[in-house]
Order: structure tokens, then sequence, then C-alpha cells
């Protein structure tokens, strides 16, 4: 019988996906593991496309400290040479012998322009020298504007802060089996408040011979709750209502499944409604395994203890 | 047959768009093809009505650096006047010879107060000199905030990156015909979830004699997606609850039809609910055209490429 | 008969306004022209109830100057004190000969330190002056940080920005009368999206001896609009479900009549939801009075003019 | 009979607390009185579930202002080691005839060197110390960013400023009794629109011989009001459909009983909307008093007093 048949008439289908319907457009899976979108842009000019907020904001705070000092030195560099080309004897104050002694000389006046400190020792003479160094301070000024509006929009930006589990697992629940997977904030203090939480399913499946993609919803369990201050244990029941009913593994395999997974909330330290997406393609589906409890009371029995590094941790059953 | 009588008695019209219905009062199209609204205010004084904030956040990069320029050579002018009003001999350290060799440094030092650079070979040992230096600097300081907050303001500011197709199409769709444009995001990273549009029609149309418009909602055959990744055909089939029902291409001149759309969503870049709007006149609809895909897969398979230059592309019907 | 038994028994109270019963507890409007609550707190110590934020967002920018400059002149004073009391003879450079132009110089060193621009011919030696200095130039590197932080708030700020007609009109609309006010966004490229506007009247009524306050729900023809580009008259009809049937202006002022209108919406300039209220008491309500048209077509008729001096223009009816 | 018999059949029963319902587990209140709630979490390196931003926010302006001199201070004998390793002969101007004169003006190089004051007489010709100069100069710059983004986060960030009654009261109402508590905005011109307020109890009760947790709604008497600008007495009647129903103080002590309490609105002056979270335990019951009027007319009869001091304040009712 054909995977088409076998998918349960009673499911619902979910036509506002925004994917496409067409797999020959389309290549691997829709959403990545860390929520971004397999997809890439062409066809427009790479500064159109490029997003600086977006990048600067994404980046680590490692690489974000290279691209500043990166900056920093290149722009000094730069300046350095425009002094270089006008010549040292527009400048009062130098004590180097040396050409290379003068040209680091020239160096430090260009930081101390661009950063502002301006020491005075060094300083300019020359209508040119003071006129770029008009302009060095003022670049500097505005630098430190675009730097400050980075670093703000860096730590102030909205996320959920969560992690999710590794696995979606497929276990007994109440008396039939449920597909399942967890997840929690690793913030301290970072609760997220009337969390809903909405699952899709992918299949590819081969209707009168070409391929198309379905999707269909999950229905759950549960879908919102009122405070995330925990780990949340989603499970979609695979009773009469889900196109899951007599899925086998391999029937999971075939169809390409993927299983894609939005988050939304209102994090209440930013003030504002934050969301996280994550997939779990065939692969990272787990048959037969059930998740074990993840939090403990402490020790006085005052407070409650969310152990994240149980979030992964699941065990067989027979 | 007038107009009136041929619009489809069992569409819906809209008295909800905002929009007056008297032809007389108004002039050209509501809304501009970028979104803005065809409209300007008179009445009160100018700084009232002026929106320094949205101006300079929608001035482009370039525009916003002459600005930026400007000022700041024109304050530096200003105060260069002052400092030479009160006399070069309130200042120490300066060397040159000549009125304008004085009026340069006088230039520079000022420059140097406003960025807070400060070297100190120039410095102001007369009152007036130091009391319009205190100011200068401060000047420069709360310059600097606001060049901050306004560079923040430009990266920062919540948009849609949606580009819309020049034209909207009718076509063939399904058994009958349908009106139909596209739009995309040319951002990278930049999704928008929980997507809704809304497509609205406006008619000029005599009634008793007298021109009035008349606005009637279409009814869209998708209105909301849950994720812009991709590109999104939006299409409003002219069926039996279409007002469009019976329309020639000649009615849509008479009628001088305006087509509205307003797409929203949720930017989790931003973090933020945005909006962007464009209309499409009688001259920006063609007949019996349809768009071409414009989404292919990647050469290793593994991943699906927007082919954004293809937006526009449609190929005839016959 | 009594006045409350005269108000329309089909009319909808509103038992959710949020304002109390009791008019023996309160004193005069609820809500100010300018859409503040008339209401003041005690009972807690000022710096607990005085919000700062609140307080320099909403200062003119006349007033915001002025305590910007005013804190500039304060901080400088201070500071030129300690390093006074600490001795000129902690400092370098100083070429006063009089207390005097050496208190002046002292002050101009204290603010080349807080802004930072340190020219450096006078300079701290001794290790008193060195270390208020480097307290000084800390605090001023912070006060930038703050006025940053309060030059973007006041110009990032979501706001309305709308104007509302003078007085409420109740004028004939259609077959029977309505009450009606108007209002328009100010400001050039400023238009509201989805805008909802909510209308309740809060009347006082003697009940069983005791003078009770009662709020109901005014319907209106029309509660929202999906833009607020133009002027928007909103219309309570008169009508049988209306509160108001049968009241006469004598009725209104026994009643101590007080309508309180809220309007909400989205901003897409600042991508935020905004809302603005107002209220018009008994004197604040014109009888027999029609608003006229603020609108017409420009010159070469591509556009529509918004004539925001008409706002308050009504003719009287007879 | 058991207290599970005891708690009313036709009480709503809430599942989506987002809450554990195993007393084994948890330790203490869910919720402490301050809204923030009662979980440590572990098992993922401090960093990560660190959350800066959140901390920096929430410490007190004394606490702030001293982590601020604290960093600076630090930073600067940080670079004043570096700059004394490198060596005083790297300096010009430095007058101090002792080694601990010399280092304290390295001290104070430093610090003129990070705030970018530079005056100047202390200057680095060496090119370790220009280069760990040039470093300072913009750590100094990129901390002025930090500081900035901080200061603005702190006094931008959306909140509710509630005021809750210590205790919750259980009185007569109408011809019942009800659970009532009350809160009230402190800040001057700070206005909630559209507050909701959601009541949750939980309680802990033996079923089938093991502790379970059982959570139920609260119905209000009203549960949104239109504008906070007053206090609001929340008021739950113990009717046909409470929970609480026939308990006892006795009950209610066996049960642990926790009332769960979340107040949502939208505050203009931030034009964002918050909440606020708070928790009464069984102890912070009282029963048989009832609130006293908290504010009044003021002495010309044109404004209302809010008196905040009264918030706590109850009479007994015998």
């Amino acid at each position: 019988m054909s995977l088409l048949k076998r998918i349960n008439p009673f499911s619902k289908q979910n036509d506002e996906t925004g994917f496409g319907t067409n797999p020959n457009g389309y290549g691997g899976r829709f959403i990545n593991r860390d929520g971004s979108f397999n997809i890439r842009r062409e066809g427009r000019p790479f500064w159109d496309r490029f997003s600086v907020y977006h990048s600067l904001l994404n980046l680590s705070a490692w690489k974000f400290t290279c691209v500043i000092l990166l900056f920093y030195f290149s722009i000094n560099l730069l300046y350095t040479g425009i002094y270089w080309l006008l010549g040292t004897e527009q400048f009062q104050g130098i004590i180097g012998q040396t050409a290379w002694a003068r040209l680091k000389e020239i160096f430090f006046f260009s930081t101390e322009t661009f950063t502002t400190v301006g020491y005075g020792r060094v300083n300019p003479v020359g209508d040119g020298a003071n006129m770029v160094a008009a302009i060095e301070a003022m670049t500097g000024f505005l630098s430190f504007a675009v730097a400050t509006g980075l670093m703000y929009g860096r730590f102030s930006r909205p996320r959920a802060h969560l992690v999710f589990s590794d696995h979606a697992l497929i276990a007994p629940y109440k008396d039939m089996t449920g597909l399942m997977f967890r997840f929690a904030s690793y913030k301290d203090n970072h609760t997220l408040t009337n969390v809903d939480v909405t699952v899709t399913i992918g299949l590819q499946i081969v209707e009168d011979g070409t391929p198309v993609y379905k999707f269909y919803s999950l229905p759950l369990e549960r879908g919102k709750i009122e405070s995330l201050s925990m780990n949340w244990t989603v499970v979609h029941p695979i009773d009469d209502n889900s196109p899951l009913l007599g899925f086998t593994a391999e029937d999971m395999r075939n169809a390409d499944v993927e299983i894609y997974v939005l988050v939304k909330g209102f994090n209440d330290v930013y003030a504002n409604t934050v969301l996280q997406r994550t997939s779990y393609t065939y692969e990272e589906i787990q048959f037969n395994r059930k998740f074990i409890p993840m939090y403990r009371e402490s020790e006085n029995g005052r407070t409650t203890i969310l152990e994240l590094h149980l979030l992964n941790k699941s065990r067989e059953i027979n």
C-alpha cells in the first residue's frame, strides 16, 4: 500500500506553512537544528541581502571582539598612511630619529585622535594633517556611536534562550504511543510567560507518480502553558487524529520526515515576545525511549533545582 | 449597464479602510508604490509636522553621511566665527603668522574641542574663549549622544525588508481566473513569522450621478502563512464572491482601480511586529501572464536557493 | 422623573473602567484634556513615586536643554569648589595672577575634564587633584552615557501624535442625532494602522439618595479603521442603545457628564503599538454644530491635502 | 473526609500552569513574594546560565554605582601594572622623584587614557607604552559604549511598577465570602491600560496515598479593567464554582496553599506590555479582615489623591 494511502485520513493538513510543495525545487531540510532556515538568496547585490545588524548581533562575543579590534587597527593604519603621505613635517613634537620611529609615532597619534584621547605631544600643524585629524576625530566619534549601538543591540536583543533536546522520542504514552521532545530555558531568571508551541510535520510523498511535500499539524497533549520556569516535555499523542497513526520507522524514513517546532512566549526580562525554532529529521527521532526527570528538590527542601545536564537523558523501554 | 450595477452583489464592501469616499476632495492614488500615503499636511507649523526621527531614519546611508558631515562643518564654522570675534589673543600656542593661518588654527582648535580630542597645543586662556570652549565641548558631547541614538535607531528600526513584484497579474487560476502578485524578503536571515496579508480594492464609481469611492475586501486563496522564508504568491480568486467578477480590463480602467496591499508579520531579528504596504493601480496590472518559479535546488541538493532576480519574471499565456 | 430612570435601559453599562464609583472620594474630572489622569499619589517617598524617565521624556525640548545646561554648570561648580579647597598649587600651568583668575582657570579645567577634552595646559600634579580629576572624568563619561540614553529615549519613544478636536459636537446624524468628535495625526509620514477607538461616558447620578458614578460604553458607528492617514470623525449615534437617548443639555450638565476617549493603533515609524487618551466634559460639548470637511485636492490633482487648521472648524445647524 | 473529596467538584482545574505536579521533586513555594520563581539551575557552565543583562538591570542604583566604580579602579590598576612593568622611562613628563610618586603618576595617566581625557603632560614615548595606551583608549571607548547601553537599558526597561498588598484577605463579600488582595501603581504618571489579572491556586493533596499538586483557576468578580490609574481590589468570590468552597483555615494550611497572581497590561510610558507576578502562601492569608479605602478627594475638590501608605491597611470584621 502506498505511503499516501497510509496517512491517517482524519489528520489535519496544514496548508499555511509557507513552504513549497514541490520537492524538485527544494534541497535538504527546511529548518536547521539551530532554528535557521535552510535557504540561500541570490539575484540581488550582496549589500542588499546582507543584514549588518543581524550579522553583528549573532556573532559570538569572541568574534565580535576580533571584528572590533580588526576595524580599530585597520582604520588607524589607513589614517597613518594618509598622514605619512602628507609628510611628518606637518606635525609638531615628533621625536623619532628614523623613518620607522616616526611612522610609529604617526600611528600612535592616529590612535590618540581616533579615540579622542589627544595627549597633544604630537600634534598637527600643517593644514593637511589638521584637516585629516579633524575628519579622523569625527570618524572616531561616529564609530563610537555605532559601537555603542551594537553593544546595546547585542545584549538587549530579545531572545528565548531555550535549549531543545537533541532527539525527539517515540515512546508509550498513556495507552498508546506519543512523539515527544523537551526544552528548557537555560538562563537564570529568564521565564517565558504564555508560552505556545506549534508542531508541524512535513512528509515527502509520491502522488500520481510525482513526489510532493505534504504538511500536517501535530495536535499536542498540551499546546500552551502559563509560564516556562522549568522544562517542558511536549507530547504529540499518536491517536486517531495523528497523521503518524500506523507509521513504522521505515515509513518515516521513506517519507523523509521533518518535524518543525516553533515556541513563542513573552520574555519579561526583555519585555518582548520571543520565538525560537528547531526541527527534527528522521535521524533525530529515537524509538522506544523515554525522558528521565530533570529536576530535584534542594538539600534544604526550600527550592527546586533544574538539572540542565539531564536534558538529553532518556532510558530504553522494552 | 453602469459600472455600479456590474459589481458583484455578493462581494464584501469594506467600510473601514480609513480612506474618504468623496473623490472631489481626493487627488491621485491613495497609497504610493513604496507604501507611503499620498497625502500632504497643511495648517500647522513645519516643526510640528516634521518628524525628525522619521526623516533621519529613512534617509539613505549616503545622504545621512552628508547630513552629518554638513552639520559637523557648519557647527565648527559657527564656533570658529565666535572665537574669531573674541580675538586670537585669547588663545595660547597659535603659531600662524597671517590672519588666514590663524583662522585655520582656530577652526582646527574648534574641531578638537567639539570632538573632545583636545590636543592642547592651541588652548584658550581668555575668559570668553574659555567659556565658549566649555560650551562647545558640551555641544559636541551632546551631538555625539544624538548621533549615537540616530545610528542605533537607523540600524535597529524594525522593518519588513520585503520586495513586491512590479505588477499584479490576472491569469487563469484553477478553473477560473485570479489576481496575483508576489513578494519575498530580500535580506538574508530575515524570516517573518505568522504573516498576514490583507488586500483591498478601491473603485471610483458614479452613484446617482456623483462619483464616489467604493472599497471592497479581496478574499484570498490563502491570507496567512506561518513563516515567510521563501517568496509568497498571493492569489485572489475571481470567483462568486469577488467584486471583480465579470470585470473587463476596460472596466478596471474606468473605475480607476487601486489595489491596496498590507503585509504584517513578526520579524524575529528585530523581535518586533513589522508591516509593509504597497498598491497597484490599473497601469500596474497585467493580463494573461503567469509568474515563473523563483527558486531552485542547490548543486549539492542540500539547500534551496531563492532567485530574487526572477521576482518580476512572468510569461504570457494564450 | 429622576435622572437615573431617564437612562436608556437598553444601554450597556461598563464596569471595567477601573474608575471608582463613589463620588465622595473623588474630585474633579477623571481624565484631563491632554490625556493624563487627574490623580495624585501620596504616602510613599518622592523618589519612589517620581519617574525620572517619564519626566525627562515628557519635558519640552526647551526645558530639557535648560535641565542639561543647569546640570552641566552645577556639576562643574561643584568640582571647581573641591579643586579650590585642595588648592591651586596642586595644578601645573595656571597663569592667573589673582585668586579670581585662578578660580576661573580651575573652573575651565573642570569643564575640560568633565567633557574629556583635556587640553592639558592646566593639569593636576597633586595627588588630591589627580584623584578628583580621575573621578570627574568618569562622572563625565557616565553623564554622557545617561545623556545619550535620554536623547535616544526622547526621540524614539513611541507616541501616537494625534490631535483631537477641542469640542465634541451633538448634531443630526442620518435620521437621528449623534455625538461626534474628530482627530488626526499631525506628523508627516506617521500613519496609524489598525486603529481602534473606545468611548465611554461617566455620569454622576443619585441612587437611593446617595450620588454614584455610572459608566456606559458608547457604541460607535465605526470603531476601527485600517489606517489613519487622514482625519477620522468618530460618531456615536444616539439611537435605541445609547445611554444618551432622550438626554437634554440640562440633563448632561446635571449628570456632570465626562466622555473618555482612548485611541489605539500601530505606528509603523516606531513599529510599536501606541495609544492616546482624551476626555470631554460637559463644557466641551457643543450642540447643533457640524464639522466642516478638512481635506482638499491639491492644485495638480495628484495628491490630497489634509488641512489641520480646520480641525476645530464647525458650522451651526438650525 | 479527605481533602481531595472536599474540593468543590465544580471548580475548574488548571493544567497549563507549567508547574510540575510531583511534590517529591519540588521544594518550597513556586513563586517568591517579589514575583521571581523559586528555582535554581544546574548542569551548565556559569556563563551560560548567568544573564549579565538581567543582573545589571536589576541591581539597585547603589550597587550598580559600586560595580561601575569597582570596574573603573580595577581596570586602571591593571593597566597601571602593565605600564609599570614596561617601565616609567617609556613615558615623558613624569615629575615624581620616588617610585611611589611615579607609580601614582602612571595610575593617573591610565585614568586619563581610559576616560580619553588625555591632558598630555605625562605621555607615552616608548613603543610598548604607546601600544598599551592605544589599546587602553579603545577599551575605555568600548566600556563607555557598554555603560551607555546599560544606563539606557536600566531606565528604559519596561516594568509594571506595581505594589501588592502584603496579605490576601478572606472576608464577607456580598452574601458569601471572598478572597481579596489589592495593588496599585506607585509611580506618578504610570498608568496601565487593558489590565488583566489571572489568579491560580496550588494545593498539595494526597491522592491514592501519594501527595500531588493540583492547580485551580480562581474565577474573579472582575478580571480586567481598562485603565489602572487607582488601586484595584481583586476579588475571588468563594461561590459554587470556587475550589475553596467549604475550605477552613485548617484545610488551607494542610493543603499548603499557594496563590499565584499575574498582572498584565500596557504601560504607555514605556509603550510596552508589562507584567508582574506575586504569590500568597498560607501564612500570607488573613481571615475576617477587610481593606479600608485608600483614596480621598483633595482639599480643593479638583483632584483625587491615592493614599499609598494605606495599601496594607485593613480592619477586623466580627
